[in-house]
């Protein structure tokens, strides 16, 4: 890549999507949200990520675009929000472990960093339409940047959703679609609409470009530690949102030489919907994981994540581990974090109710911990 | 003041409570909220702010407490939460108009800026027991900054205060005092507690700490406009704790040269709860104002506040103004506000609904029009 392409920002021109499972590839403005063969998940091909020097990097805004080489789409000027760029914190009583304010984002919740991506990549591709199948945070992010980019949005929910929620989607200008069913009914609904080839599926989970975001979540600790990462991350997991935006984050770092090794991903799922604990743990198939028990984390209440596989091999790859939290475990996490001043929703307390667990604490440089606090308090009801 | 009393931070042995009225002082640690005499405001004397050159910022954090020589206690460890370093972006169809986009503060709103001055100034007095009487922004904040100082803290509320907010205070760790009556009551009932000597009252209004925190908002502008301040800052006025601070901030920066005059202030009040634009339109005085009207600017509805004879000279002495929005045109701004992608709170857009009636936009650099997104409208339900 040369300097000039750098300063012009990725073209789309070279990129394609590649399917996970047989590899074929599909070009952007097939507007594919998963392979039109096999019906496997795609993946970003084409694109180096380049992080740009300390210099450079002084002299530029703290939001996430000040990665511009490193992101496949160039800051987007009338849809960005500042998204990104969100303080750490030190954890309390905990010596040695950090926690990324990452509720500190436009609507609320971590997922702007992917949402603004998608956004941006369907405004260059010039989409009229777009859907979204999320009634938490990723629908409410899908929901926002579309609207600022002034592309049409469809969100289906399921019809259980909460009236506020609803509200809160039908504010930024999307139409809601409430189905009857399951939440893996709603998302099938979703993939009907999406499987127009004029549509654009802004898919949290499907498409690549959202993990091109979150992978931001990295780069930001990386300048935190002064040019280094912590020893481990923790992240919560359902969809594997920000575990794969975390490991390619990591993965784009260790190619540039910028970190010596991968630090440690942990990945915390709920006790009660922990289909990603049982296929690392237990060897068993996703599949086979059965129906999502109830849980106050619905951020990761996810039966059948479809990127299972990767998440799996992403923390496998890290020498990490995929751990669970009872829900009496977290909902003393999320109390605690409010009587330390930190207002998080019930999703957001489920790594430090997993820190709770942990051995003693890391006692040198590199050992340090960190974990998101990922979606604003004022999204749920306060702890009890 | 020397290069080691600013490395070390401000000392608070020389700083005093001033009256505004009779120019009496009263030492800190006094814990006075109004002149002992007289029962006028207070107002922080004994510390010059200095800003930091562009290589110290340079190295710096975004948060706030970048401007650590112009703040008058040292940044607290265990206390902040990387609050400040909000973006700013530029405003829907209305070009060289920017919003500021300061809800995204750990409790939701700006008064996050203050509320941690308050805390820390707390923290070193060595505070048992704090009180503070909102139920709204600035109650969230200090009941948040309050927990993380380990500062035993009491809000008092009106008795139709909504369960919600009632419950968010509690999380934090907060004793919540119901009282009956009016908005007035409710102030009047903490200041009866806050005259125990013992108690420190956390008051985002009588505390003088709160705007020595409110400020950063003008210093980040100064930075964000590269060295210089827009034209005109339109700013949300109700107890006037932005208008004072950035006032303040605007004053501190021409007192160092380092910009070359104040830009103009433009307050905005609710037309249905207006006693500044009376005092200031019309000379009447604040005291004649009578009861507030209904607004669902419910932020900025105080009928009678307490600095109004400052708030009103400030506006002044930068050849400002005091302006009025009805509720339609409030309610108007909030809806076009989340078709935006911002979903702020009804007071967050009554700068937004008092700029459509500005006349045409500004033409040249240094005309331009700032306004902040002070509360997210996760605090409030969404736009209809």
């Amino acid at each position: 890549m040369t300097t000039s392409d750098v300063l012009a920002g990725a073209s789309l021109d070279s990129m394609v999507l590649k399917c996970v499972t047989c590899g074929r590839t599909h070009a952007l403005d097939e507007l594919r949200w998963r392979c039109g063969d096999c019906r496997g998940v795609l993946d970003l091909e084409g694109f180096t990520a380049v992080m740009a020097n300390a210099s450079a990097l002084a002299r530029r805004r703290p939001s996430l675009w000040r990665y511009a080489e490193a992101l496949p789409v160039p800051e987007p000027a009338g849809i960005t929000m500042g998204e990104g760029g969100t303080p750490l914190v030190p954890a309390p009583a905990k010596r040695g472990v950090f926690l990324k304010m990452d509720y500190l984002m436009p609507t609320g919740s971590f997922k702007d960093r992917g949402a603004v991506l998608v956004a941006a990549l369907a405004e260059r591709l010039g989409v009229r339409r777009m859907v979204a199948d999320s009634s938490g945070n990723a629908g409410a992010a899908i929901a926002a940047y579309a609207a600022r980019a002034g592309i049409v949005c469809d969100v289906y929910v399921p019809a259980t959703t909460s009236a506020g929620k609803v509200a809160q989607l039908r504010a930024y200008g999307a139409t809601v679609r409430q189905v009857d069913g399951t939440r893996e009914d709603t998302a099938a609904a979703a993939a009907l609409d999406a499987d127009d080839p004029d549509v654009f599926y802004a898919s949290h989970v499907y498409n690549p470009f959202f993990f091109h975001g979150t992978k931001t979540y990295v780069f930001e600790l990386w300048e935190q530690f002064d040019g280094r990462l912590p020893g481990t991350l923790v992240l919560p997991a359902g969809n594997g949102t920000l575990v794969l935006g975390a490991y390619l984050g990591c993965r784009e770092l260790l190619d540039q030489r910028l970190i010596d090794g991968l630090p440690r991903i942990v990945a915390v799922q709920a006790e009660n919907c922990a289909p990603l604990a049982h296929a690392f743990n237990r060897g068993r198939a996703v599949s086979q994981a059965g129906a999502a028990g109830g849980t106050i984390a619905e951020g990761i209440a996810i039966a059948r994540p479809a990127r299972a596989e990767q998440i799996v091999a992403a923390v496998r790859a890290t020498q990490g581990e995929i751990v669970t939290v009872a829900e009496p475990h977290i909902r003393a996490a999320h109390s605690a974090l409010a009587r330390a001043g930190l207002h998080v929703e019930p999703t957001a307390a489920v790594c430090w109710a997993a820190i709770q667990a942990f051995p003693e604490r890391p006692a040198e440089a590199g050992d340090e911990i960190v974990a998101p606090l990922c979606g604003s308090g004022l999204k749920s009801k306060p702890p009890a």
